[in-house]
C-alpha cells in the first residue's frame, strides 16, 4: 500500500531533507531520517520514504509531499498512523496529513508544480522573533520595483543562471508560472509599536517573494531571491532579471540569499492522481 | 543620563527576563543578564536595567521597555550605542530604539499601560513552524464566542481569580481599557495548501487574544488565554468570564496557558513623558 503524507518541518536544526553526499563519520541530522525513524518504528516495517523534492539545510516546508509503502495493516487507518507517527516524531516535524495513493504515484515524478516562499524583512535592526523564519536585511526594498523584476521569470527559461555550482541534470529549463513579490499584510499585526515611540520607530517591512514553478534547480529559488533584493534595494533594474536570465551566466545574478528565509509552501499533482484520491475514500 | 530601549526578544531559551528567587547555584539565561552583560561591555561601566515589568520563562517580546543609566560619552549617540550592544548581544534579544529620557523617568513605574498578545493555533496536527510562538489545541474555537466572554474583562475589576497562587502585592485591582480576539488574517498566507489536499486539508485556526491594561498580575494574561480558551471550546459559556471574575475565585477560571504563546507587544506612557522625548531632539 503507498501511502502520501503532508509533512511540515522548522529546517533550522536539520541537515536539510536528505543527506546530499557523505561527509564523514557523523550521521548529520535530516528530515527523512527522523521520518523513516518513526514510521518505521510504528508499523514494524524497514519503511523508506520519497519526497517530492530534496530541501538545502536549514530549508523549511510547510507542504512537503513524501510518499512510501507499507503493508502493516495499521497503514489502512492513515489518521490513527498519521497519530502514532507523529507521537514519535520530534516538535519541529510532523505529518500534516496522510492518505493512501494509486501504486504507481510517485511524489517526485507526479509532481506538476512546486510553489515556495521566500521570506525578507527590511528593518535597521535585527528582529529576535523573525530570526529563524526571515531572512533579514538593512536596507529599505521596493516590493514594487523587486515584482516588476519577478515578471520576467514568468515563463518557460533556460534558468542556468541562477543554479547552484555544482553538477546538474541533463537539462536546466523550468517553466515559471508565477511569480510574486509583495508587502505582507502580517506586519501590521506582528510589529506592536507603542505610541511613545511613534516619533523614531523601525520603518520595517515584510515582504514576500512567492515562485510556482514545474521545478526548481538547486539554490533557484534563493538566488532568485538574491537576485530580487538588489533590484529592490536599486542595485540592480527590474529589467536587469531578464537580461541575467538570457546571459546563462552565473556570474551575473545575486547572491544565494539563506536558508532560514526560504519555505517549500506546497506541491500539486495532476487531476488523474487527485481523482484517485477521491475514488479511494 | 537615563536611556530607555525597544527590546524585543524570543523567550523560548531564557529564563525569563529577571530571576524571580535565587534557584541554587546555577544562573538560568535571563533577558537581563543579556542585555546588562552587553551594556556594560559598550559603556565601560557596571550598567543596572529595569524593565516595564517581568515576563515569565518562555515569554516573548516586541515592545519591552527598559531603562538604565549611564555616564559613557558614547550615550550621547544612542543609535551608536544601540548598534554596539546589539553586535554584543545573542541573537535571541536585540534593542530596536534605544532614546534619551528625563532622569525622573521610570520603565516600570512611568507606565500606564501594557499590551499582551496571545496566540493559540486549533489544528488537528501540531505545527513545526509554529511551536515556539503559539500554543497548539486540538479542538476547534469559535473567536466570536471567546470576544464576547473578553468583553467582561473590560473596566476596572479585581483580577485576583486569574492571579497566580503565589503571594501578591497590596492590590489586585487593574484596569482593562481593551480585550479582542479575532481570528488572524495572516493564517491563510502562513499556511500554503496544495489542491491535491483540499478534500482533507486541515481547518486550523489562527486564534489572536489581545489585551490592554493598566497592568497585569502575575500569570493574569495567561490566566484569561486559558480560560477563554475554554470558553472558545464550549466548556464555559462567554458570560461564564463575568462569573470568574466576580467570584474572585482562582479555582473556577481557567488553567494558566503555556508561555510560548505569550507575547508583551508594547509598553505606553503618559503625554508628558512623550512630550520630553520629543524636546529632547
Amino acid at each position: 500500500m503507498r501511502l502520501l503524507a503532508l509533512v511540515e518541518y522548522d529546517g533550522t536544526d536539520f541537515a536539510g531533507f536528505q543527506l546530499q553526499a557523505r561527509r564523514g563519520a557523523a550521521q548529520p541530522r535530516t528530515v527523512q531520517r527522523e521520518l523513516e525513524s518513526a514510521l518505521s518504528l510504528c508499523t514494524g516495517e524497514s519503511i523508506r520514504v520519497f519526497a517530492s523534492g530534496r530541501t538545502d539545510t536549514g530549508v523549511h516546508a510547510t507542504g512537503q509531499a513524501v510518499h512510501f509503502d507499507t503493508e502493516a495493516p495499521i497503514a489502512s487507518a492513515p489518521d490513527r498512523l498519521a497519530r502514532g507517527v507523529n507521537a514519535n516524531l520530534p516538535e519541529d516535524v510532523k505529518i500534516r496529513a496522510l492518505r493512501t495513493v494509486a501504486p504507481t504515484f510517485h511524489a517526485r515524478y507526479s509532481a506538476v508544480r512546486r510553489r515556495y516562499r521566500y521570506r525578507v524583512v527590511s528593518s535597521r535592526a535585527a528582529s529576535p522573533l523573525r530570526r529563524r523564519y526571515f531572512h533579514q536585511v538593512r536596507a529599505p526594498l521596493s516590493a514594487e520595483r523587486m515584482d516588476a523584476g519577478a515578471q520576467h521569470l514568468v515563463g518557460k527559461h533556460d534558468f542556468v543562471a541562477f543554479a547552484a555550482e555544482e553538477k546538474r541534470g541533463p537539462s536546466t529549463v523550468r517553466r515559471v508560472y508565477q511569480a510574486d513579490v509583495r508587502v505582507a499584510q502580517t506586519w501590521q499585526t506582528w510589529a506592536g509599536e507603542p505610541s511613545v515611540w511613534h516619533t523614531f520607530h523601525d520603518s520595517a517591512q515584510l515582504i514576500e517573494i512567492e515562485v510556482e514553478a514545474s521545478g526548481f534547480l538547486r539554490h533557484m529559488m534563493r538566488r532568485i531571491a538574491g537576485t530580487l533584493i538588489r533590484v529592490g534595494d536599486g542595485r540592480l533594474a527590474p529589467d536587469d532579471v531578464a537580461s541575467v536570465l538570457a546571459s546563462r551566466d552565473k556570474a551575473l545574478a545575486g547572491p544565494t540569499a539563506p536558508a532560514r528565509g526560504l519555505c517549500l509552501e506546497s506541491v500539486t499533482y495532476p487531476a488523474a492522481e487527485l481523482h484517485y484520491l477521491q475514488e479511494a475514500e
